[in-house]
């Protein structure tokens, strides 16, 4: 059954295959581990700090993180409230980068930001103390002393500096600037689309995650200009609206939970990702690189 | 200009812009030390290890590796030759994961392989001595003892075991199988279309890199049904053709060469990568993950 749909999940109608000379023991998989989590172990989104972004194919869905980036989550909030972002577009996508949107007139005729401001200083790390649920992740980082997660988001840390900041993996949502530190406002926002671009961390404020919704971005055309940009003669997907998720009727809102980072459980999704089992795999890396650790969301269960 | 198209690569022309207190010196960035190099550092893609894959949107063309997989290598090599792929599918594009392509009716009434194998064994690792062109990549690795690059390829090896691989990076191409480390053929293959799953090096034979049209499988919607397969109802982007470049007639061919990942020129670019200047880089990481070291590829001057 070469061609069979196993690939590369464990299908347990397979496990007692013939055994191979490198049977790794079997070991339950990190979707089987997250079958059997609590209620408890999720919390729902905040309302007041979720974003719904409509797009033409439907809607994304993004956490924000006040405790990385006070700042420009209030600014963005401020923008949403006031229906900065309806009519704007995605205006770029590069291939294995990001997916970015806002103006797309920002260069010659920008939209008002309303009562938002335009420069919002650069929040690229902030405080340790401002991080209450860090918990720790072993594996060595490349990029930071430390990393972790934190309610939900991937994160770096530098215990000396005692400093932390949100790391950019899949998904990860930040806010474009030029070469000015505090020239991101957050009318201008980007989603990782593609192998996590980590050179960016410390170097971009980053705002949050999309938890919902990101095959939207990702599947976007790639623009046929420099960096991905759209040129004048490419469709551009138009944004429809963006809303708190506060300010949409309870009807509307879409119910979505994401596992607790700092659960018992998560601990050991994470290490059934570090040292997979048998039988489809053969070999177990005994590490886990923070990008690959995704903090699982799901519908809330109906009461 | 808050909305400008400078981030996140340097803009020459606002190079003089102010000064900030992290400032770091300006270095060449990756692309500018491209554009220095000299013809010697390129080799035109080998048309006896080429395959185009001919999409609706386009053409993928895939470079092979028969050095780490000649058996692997050698069957898709004789699908190819014998028209397989001919009329088969995108059967499966999995979020940040891998499209995968084959016989959708693989499981039910499958086309036959003709002269091909229905089993090959698994190359998850090679002997050492396959690789000719290793260069090593200084950074650190949790996934290999060593990393490096091998004649266009992001490879790990093991001094101590004395073996090599191809690392699963964006664009990498493999082997689907079931449990059986023999069950793959190279009917169905695979792309990586988001962040590196490495935890599949030394579990999957991986064949080969897509060094053009990668964003022709990115962009493919997402299948609705479990890891990523498309449901009965979905549309799947048939496969037109795969041929052997050596195949297609000369004035059909993609022109294509990749830098020579053993010049010296690539080191620059890696370091270049490793340690980005100012003035839009605020923090340099000291560091480049395997997977972010793209080896570049670019169309034939024109002699």
């Amino acid at each position: 059954m070469a061609l069979s749909r196993t690939f590369p999940v464990l299908s347990l109608a397979l496990a007692v295959s013939a055994a191979t000379a490198a049977d790794l023991p079997v070991r339950p998989s990190a979707g089987e581990i997250i079958k059997t989590s609590q209620p408890s172990d999720w919390r729902p989104l905040d309302v007041n700090n979720t974003l719904y972004m409509e797009l033409p194919g439907g809607r994304v869905v993004i956490e924000l993180a006040p405790d990385f980036a006070p700042q420009a989550v209030a600014n963005i909030k401020t923008l949403a409230k006031e229906h900065y972002y309806d009519g704007l577009a995605v205006n770029r996508s590069q291939d294995n980068y990001v997916a970015q949107w806002g103006d797309p007139n920002g260069e010659t005729n920008p939209k008002s930001l309303g009562s938002a401001k335009a420069k919002v200083p650069g929040e690229f790390s902030v405080p340790m103390s401002n991080d209450k649920h860090f918990v720790l992740q072993k594996d060595f980082d490349g990029y930071a002393p430390q990393i972790g997660h934190s309610n939900g988001f991937p994160v770096g840390r530098d215990p000396k500096a005692r400093t932390t900041w949100l790391a950019h993996c899949y998904g990860m949502v930040g806010v474009g600037r030029d070469n000015e530190t505090d020239s991101g406002s957050g009318a201008e926002l980007y989603a990782v689309n593609g192998h996590a671009p980590r050179h960016l961390d410390r170097n971009i404020t980053v705002v949050g995650r999309v938890v919902s919704g990101m095959p939207l971005l990702a599947t976007l055309p790639r623009g046929g200009d420099t960096m991905g940009f759209y040129g004048p003669k490419e469709t551009r997907a138009p944004i429809i609206s963006v809303r708190l998720a506060s300010d949409v009727p309870e009807a509307e809102r879409s119910h979505l939970e994401v596992m607790r980072s700092d659960a018992a459980i998560y601990q050991k999704v994470i290490e059934a990702q570090r040292n997979r089992g048998g039988p489809w795999n053969k070999y177990a890396a005994n590490y886990v690189e923070l990008c690959n650790t995704t903090i699982p969301v799901r519908e809330q269960p109906k009461p």
